[in-house]
């Protein structure tokens, strides 16, 4: 084994920053062992140096993070700062000066993993990222490295945790959107402005870098449709618990039919009880993948925290190391299939529209021939007014409540189905449309 | 784009072979793009050369394996015949003759992989195997990669289709073992021979690899505690039913508590229904991984299959290939730990144990008392001779059955139990002992 230690430069030392220094110091040995050399913590740059941090060096830390990255004697420079500045500049900077970077940052990888790899490529250095989707998960290896023979037609996930904290105790409580809020929040799993979380932002970053890697293909965050999961309601529940459904915030990355161009796309769905995603429970993650040859694949596990982020840096730390080692780099960027990303109006799915219509015969009719208008197949139809049993969707004055669940056709001819369903004088409101996936 | 060819000469054109030469040949320019040139199938050595093979050019087709391997200007040896010899001297042959090696021979790799791993490291060559484990699951590659920064506390799966196919059946339909099995072969998922799956021998040569990869040390077959599935009965899954649980044939490597000693052994194990490894269905392969700081992770897929197997052993040919045009290799084989592999007496596990007994009283008493002697604490009992309900333990004959679950204690306590209390003239048999395991 070699003697002489690699250098490490730690960006960044809060939650996840603070557990990858721990585990270089305590598993040190087996890091060595591992990688063929030792590594060493060369330096950690932070805002604020005079804020003492347990276990890590005082003689280490500064709060000069350029200085850092410029010294020359780097051989990795690890990113845990987040968000894209100053960690772009940090991480080019890295790259011209001779050091390969390991980072988490999913924000910068989907605003910028094209200039990022460039840049990489210029200096013959690594960018790896696996801790930038999933935390934990082995995710990015194994679509850039095991299914690099196969080729990849879906990737369909959980990949936020926060919601989907949020959404499973809305399914197994009936509680709100706002009170099952509170209480990830009061759990540590919601931020306190939890709007990248709950909007999709985070999930459509994270859709972004999974597409590109998994199509070959430049795909930006602009590229991703957005929506967020506010106004899923106990209501929706009930409706996706009638159709043997359960709710999810997914990521969907799709080739479109014919293979001719690629859909990515973030948004609540219902999916059926017996698909795998539907029992991922709390704040874990996991993402299925559909491969031609290899078939239906499920990657499971803890999407964040320091420790399970940590160990997904230290694992991409320990390539890059060996890498460097033998003078060699890992798979870089990929996008030699240049594939068009179609917008959201040419993904093909499900819709599930539940309308307040007025209690009185004729307005299936109405209704339907809407749909026929806009060439969308209706699956089942479910009216609630006429119950006498009183069913919640029974309304005082003379208003009822039809419940549509559509056959697959373009979302453009689905959205436009609902605005002229919103045009008809019979159509009080559509209390609300959900995608149904997973089928 | 290097135009020159990479040179693949495949060995075996079964259903996993011609698998990869179609791929090979349909998706040239993705393999072409992803490695950085072309790859060439340079030739094809099997035992019947007359056989027409769809697809594969007649004049790649020969019977001679070693000269095909030992031509000099193969750069990868893909190896899909399985078995020992002659897989063994032609991957030993191809690594002095300068090429690199994918297999997906578990039976080999568990049985002589340290001595392939030399022979690749002596001569500077790749030795890639993540079809050998669980089909098309990425499992190797995190293992030894994805986890390279972390440790790896216990390894806990489902790795063979055929036993997960049959117990399946047994649990949904309520067959027994010998029907189940029938209907496995009928459908083309056991062999006509069933015994290296039902009797565990092919998931105990996964687990001797995943253990060594797991825990960084040699691992080999003989190390691996086996019982096969052949024995599970109805009456079994009903009791694990009554425990909220079913049974699954589980691979199962962990490292000893206090670190100082790993433990692999395969074996028929109930666990409960909300352990992520109960739902998985048919043939289906799923892998749960407990990490230090990752926490808990699961892999899962086909196990199995022409295109699924295909797929993992693409991956490797694209990785092989990328290290052979950058003139690296990628992480061999890691064994430094060198942990003693504890026997199963040592494993701490809960037994369920089914007796039939005398249906008279102070019987109780006695096999409590020789639970007391040999340190095992119960967990539950369930007494179900004087069910006035008659259920199905109800013997005729004075007799009663006495259903105990134990606590956690070491497997050679519990088996200890298990003979004094089959030397009680009160107990008239041990109707099945089972282990109960993820919890």
């Amino acid at each position: 084994m070699r003697t002489r230690p690699l250098k490490v430069a730690l960006l960044g030392c809060g939650v996840v920053g603070s557990e990858v220094a721990r585990i270089m110091t305590t598993h040190a040995d087996d890091l060595a062992a591992r990688i063929g050399a030792p590594v060493e913590l060369a330096g950690v740059a932070v805002r604020r140096p005079s804020r003492v941090r347990a276990g890590v060096d005082p003689a280490l830390v500064t709060a000069d993070a350029t200085a850092l990255v410029k010294r020359g004697d780097i051989d990795v420079v690890v990113e845990v700062i987040g968000g894209v500045e100053p960690a772009r500049t940090l991480i080019t900077t890295a790259f011209e000066h001779g050091a390969s970077v390991v980072s988490a940052n999913k924000a910068l990888l989907a605003e910028d993993g094209a200039a990022l790899h460039a840049a990489a490529e210029e200096h013959g250095r690594d960018l790896y990222y696996e801790a930038a989707v999933a935390g934990a998960i082995p995710l990015i290896r194994p679509l850039r490295e095991s299914l690099a023979g196969d080729k990849v037609n879906r990737v369909l996930g959980i990949v936020n945790g926060t919601t989907n904290f949020i959404l499973d105790r809305m399914d197994t409580s009936g509680a709100g959107y706002a009170e099952a809020l509170d209480e990830a929040t009061a759990l540590g799993y919601a931020e306190a402005d939890p709007t990248a979380d709950v909007e999709g932002f985070d999930a459509a970053a994270k859709a972004a870098i999974l597409a590109g890697i998994a199509f070959h293909t430049r795909v930006r965050l602009d590229d991703v449709y957005r929506e967020g999961m506010t106004e899923v309601t106990a209501a929706d529940f009930a409706s996706a618990k009638r159709m043997g459904c359960t709710i999810k915030l997914l990521a969907i990355c799709e080739r479109a039919a014919g293979g001719g161009s690629v859909t990515a796309r973030v948004h609540p769905a219902m999916i059926p009880l017996g698909h795998p995603l539907a029992s991922v429970r709390g704040a874990y993650n996991a993402v299925f993948v559909e491969a031609e040859a290899a078939g239906r694949l499920m990657f499971y596990g803890p999407g964040a925290g320091g420790a399970p982020t940590a160990s997904a840096v230290l694992g991409d730390l320990v390539a890059v190391c060996r890498n460097r080692l033998g003078g060699a780099t890992g798979p870089g960027d990929s996008a030699y299939a240049r594939l068009p990303v179609s917008p959201m109006g040419d993904v093909v799915t499900r819709y599930h529209i539940s309308l307040d219509v007025a209690d009185k015969p004729g307005v299936l009719a109405q209704v339907a021939t809407v749909f026929a208008e806009h060439g969308v197949s209706i699956d089942t139809v479910r009216q609630q007014g006429r119950d006498v049993h009183g069913g919640s969707g029974s309304g005082e004055d003379g208003e009822a409540s039809l419940v549509v669940v559509t056959h697959r056709a373009p979302d453009a001819a689905l959205s436009g189905t609902v605005e002229a369903l919103r045009r008809l004088d019979t159509v009080h409101g559509v209390a609300s449309t959900m995608r149904v996936e997973g089928e």
